[in-house]
């Protein structure tokens, strides 16, 4: 039989928009031997990351918990449990993420419509709030922060025009909780999904999620007790049914409750990293945690610009977690992302669609933001793009960074 | 602020029938720092990974890879990618998770027929053959290893049959894959789903599936490349569009193809321990594993036995890694757990729905699956039911299972 050698990764600086490089504490968390699922020990840390999470949303809602997946997971299970078929569901799209909301509200069964803005910007509350008189939707989807294009969607103001038009709004934070400001209660927002291999820096696998009592009145109309553990027939419910048993919500919150009724079995290893990862931003400060992400961006931005290139999209709208560069005229930005990674170690990302071949996006996110990383990869970067003919001015990016840093200090 | 403890769960012999004990080996692999999930030595090891999964399967399958959620979200990702909205589905049921099979193929849109079997027994192959020839299902799908009442259900002939009505046969062998023999390609099963958190010993956080070109010809009348990543319009496909994103197996193919098409991030520390995991389990050989599971059952068995406790069930279907043991006239169930959890660090389990108070559940699986945790769990039972009021013959059980092990040695 073939045999298989001993698992060795190489040690990364990860500066991509995710997955990003995993807390020391967080990767020694997942090393503890496993609990039953329902040993109250177990049912303890569950309850207690409820708490953690419910500090990490800025919010008083009952529920706040992970959904057991990807990202993506908590996105689906929180559309697929709150918007019923044939629902009207509205989406503001300005970027890869946008469209990924649309695709999973069509596969729920929505009766979709989209605004759309130019990628590298975003729409002003207005815009979304003159869309939502417009079309009546039962639901409202939208990305806070997408790393597709590197910029950030302000929601001030759409949370309180859905409640006026009895609308629910579902929030995709993946990319910005922990990284910025996410105000779940002040914002008004019905359901917030969070991501964990970015800004909280633990590795992919859960997607923490929230929602309030709006949301949950929706989940009760289309509650089912799972064939096999109810008791009696089949109960009608108000609406239909949700079309997923692993992502109904309604059903999630039960095993997550004190009732503790059977569903999946809960991934211990990754909610003990998660649980360390949350307490390791919530020791560090929320607040805190943002200004240290927006300096290093600072930071990255002054070398980045420093060495004469550009950046891509709306400054206004910027989200300090990616950074989007412009490949300079004649550089292969291929070339320059492979001799990142295979002679520095060093990762950075290329980009999706109409962007394809047009920027790299640098992270600066969670355990992966701080300035070792960051003028790592504007020394790297200025190499490589030595190497590929672009002429940075030399040494230039990361005295640039340096700069920032020491000013910060004083 | 206030503060979180460090994260110090106990250690715990655990004998349920999942999640079992870890092995350290992978524990360890979990720790590794991660990598980018489109670095190439992290595509590597996903290809590797593939690999090692046909082997699990008994199978030449292109694909086997992992589906990023617990045991059901593998489940339902087969179902709902193999089930259209309104195919027949025939499903037999024997136990809970046949229920689940039904619940999940139900919210898939499907016409359902089952057909039941009295909890502690199971079909014989005739049985669901005729049902097959009588309903003309699209789909039928069951259980191999039910844990809710510890039997197994004999598969060969019933793949045969499928392919002989042009039906596809899903099997959910969460319970057995690692610990029975699972021959996806000799019994003719055109989709298999694993589960991480029995046999294989790998903390629940992935479903390792497995199909073959007949339910791949299937998903491919459903594919769709996703909105946001496709270049022009939409594609029509022949059968509806899969209801789900997350769970639709052609995107999820093109991710872990050589085309590595963007979905979700895959979840680097489960798939390092999913690879240790199974690792393990090829190192020490299918057949040798089987057998191994096989004598620490029989151990297990013999002591109960000689305490006079009597099992639940058909003998002739009896599942070697879960035994289910009737709680003895007069003792409470639960207060023998809490005591055997509490005083012992042994965790054994209750039972769901019609045999809820019944019977405890107590499985060999896995890591857990070994000498000292048999010869423990029937010490501290002994021990408990003493002093719950039932007089267990003192000393026969362990020394019944010891006398196993030696016979075994000679």
């Amino acid at each position: 039989m073939k045999r298989y050698e001993d698992l060795s990764p190489s040690l990364r600086c990860i500066m991509t928009p995710g997955p990003v490089e995993v807390d020391p504490r967080v990767l020694r968390a997942m090393s503890f031997p496993v609990l039953g699922q329902f040993d109250p020990e177990f049912t303890d840390i569950m309850n207690e990351t409820m708490g953690m999470l419910r500090e990490l949303f800025a919010t008083e809602n009952k529920w706040a918990y992970p959904v057991d997946g990807t990202s993506r997971s908590g996105i689906e299970a929180v559309m697929v449990s709150l918007i019923a078929p044939g629902d009207r569901v509205l989406i503001p799209i300005y970027g890869r993420f946008g469209h990924l909301l649309h695709e999973i509200a069509e596969r729920c069964g929505a009766e979709v419509f989209t605004i759309e803005k130019t990628w590298g910007s975003v729409f002003t509350p207005e815009e979304v709030i003159t869309a939502i008189k417009s079309f009546q939707p039962d639901v409202v989807a939208m990305v806070h922060g997408e790393t597709s294009t590197g910029r950030v969607q302000p929601l001030a103001g759409i949370g309180r025009a859905c409640r006026e038009h009895d609308a629910l709004l579902i929030v995709d934070a993946v990319a910005t909780i922990g990284g910025v400001p996410v105000e779940t209660d002040a914002w008004m927002l019905d359901a917030v999904i969070g991501g964990t291999q970015k800004c909280l820096s633990i590795p992919s696998g859960m997607a923490p999620v929230t929602y309030n009592e709006r949301a949950e009145a929706k989940l009760m109309k289309r509650k089912q007790v799972e064939r096999g553990l109810r008791t009696g027939g089949v109960q009608r419910s108000e609406l239909p049914v949700v079309r997923s048993n692993y992502f109904d919500l309604g059903m999630l919150q039960d095993y997550w409750s004190e009732q503790r009724l059977n569903h999946h079995t809960e991934m211990t290893s990754m909610l003990y990293a998660l649980r360390e990862g949350v307490r390791l931003v919530l020791e560090e400060g929320l607040r805190e945690r943002h200004t240290r992400h927006a300096l290093h961006e600072r930071a990255l931005v002054a070398g980045l610009t420093a060495m004469g290139l550009e950046l891509y999209g709306d400054p206004e709208s910027k989200l300090t977690v990616v950074t989007c560069v412009l490949i300079p005229e004649g550089v292969d930005g291929e070339s320059v992302r492979e001799m990142l990674l295979s002679r520095f170690g060093i990762e950075i990302a290329s980009s999706f669609g109409p962007l394809k071949g047009l920027i790299w996006r640098i992270g600066t996110m969670g355990f992966s933001c701080r300035e070792n990383n960051v003028l790592r990869v504007l020394g790297a970067l200025e190499a490589a793009l030595l190497r590929y003919g672009y002429a940075a001015p030399c040494g230039l990016g990361v005295q640039a960074a340096l700069d920032v840093y020491e000013a910060n200090a004083e």
